[in-house]
């Protein structure tokens, strides 16, 4: 299980209707995309420097703008990795069949992506909260393209809130979509703030007190009320 | 009332102990300060070019030099003149003494806030989450600077928090460090947020969802429990 500073796996996944590439092109294309990744979670877009990213990916300018058009490309093309790749990380956790507490299938998202930071020293942050706050300073295409991201994990958590109302671990009277709204702007936060503190407690303190006050009093997870 | 992303007024506090400086001097440093808080709250650290900051302070490169020995004393002034500035503000609403129920004092903050980035177009954000998203980009001493102030706001709002458990707004079992904690963490998020999105709802969603959560059934700002 990898976190959400993780870096997907080398193969990118095959866009449908596209032919396939050559596998060495696909390898680097892959190796761009990873060093890109890497770069931006830790430093933004701003501060990122593209020949720091050639460099670590092993490739030449000509590599790079035969896989991307320029740097803002280069940027969209990221975002629409990690959104998927986190997807995926989402999904694993708020879809695990082996948990049927659904507020403990998000408590253990949350635990999941602290380890994630945690392997790489909380230097690195979520992309999209890294580029979302840079966003006056970015092109605008980038704009759309976040919120879409956040508006698609707000969607996966939500689903996982209906089930947790289902159950009757939540209220009746909350709105999962509301609720998974209140999630992702909290813990874009959180990230933010572990990433400036450099450890897991400010991720610990918003999950644990959103759960805390969403859950139904007696429910495990919620603090004596 | 000005709001978070609004500029401190253009005669900067005089330091105890050091000389008063010349009119002149203290015009100019004041006009670096209001430009560079523009930019940054804008723009972030890494994207904030300091010629445009110069023009806009209609400063010469050697005016700037006289008054910060760098970008990052530049910077750091600029983190020391927002965070006294963002302190008398954050007062102003928490310790209004025209009204008496604390948990209004603390969402009253919220909308005010609200109103300052409303006039600003949601542009501009809060200087210290811009640059703890940037911190692995900045030179480290930002960084105990940045949780510092944070530290110095969020004990602001635990006084209120107190007051609120107190006066039976909150339950007894709230802890108020750990509450006003939380609500920075989250609070931050929702400026990003609001800030990317362009609209104040970021910061709604998140605010009063932190007060329903918190305040006792029958409580004015609660929602139906």
């Amino acid at each position: 299980m990898t976190g959400p500073a993780a870096i997907p796996p080398s193969e990118p996944p095959r866009r449908r209707g596209r032919p396939p590439r050559a596998p060495q092109d696909s390898a680097s294309r892959a190796a761009l995309i990873r060093a890109g990744l890497e770069h931006l979670t830790e430093r933004g877009y701003a501060a990122a420097a593209l020949d720091a990213i050639l460099a670590q990916a092993g490739a030449s300018k000509s590599v790079f703008y035969h896989h991307f058009a320029s740097k803002e490309v280069f940027g969209l093309a990221l975002v629409d990795e990690y959104g998927a790749f986190f997807a995926r990380f989402l999904d694993a956790a708020l879809r695990d069949p082996a948990q049927p507490s659904a507020l403990l299938r998000l408590w253990s998202f949350a635990r999941s992506a602290e380890a994630g930071m945690a392997r790489h020293g909380f230097r690195r942050g979520c992309l999209i909260g890294n580029l979302g706050q840079e966003m006056n300073a970015l092109p605008e295409p980038f704009r759309a393209r976040l919120i879409a991201t956040l508006r698609d994990w707000e969607a996966r958590t939500a689903a996982c809130l209906q089930d947790a109302r289902m159950a009757g671990e939540i209220g009746p009277h909350h709105d999962p979509a509301a609720l998974a709204a209140r999630f992702w702007i909290g813990w874009e936060g959180a990230v933010l703030r572990a990433k400036l503190e450099r450890r897991a407690a400010p991720l610990r303190i918003f999950t644990d007190g959103f759960i805390d006050g969403i859950a139904v009093p007696g429910h495990p997870l919620a603090a004596m009320r």
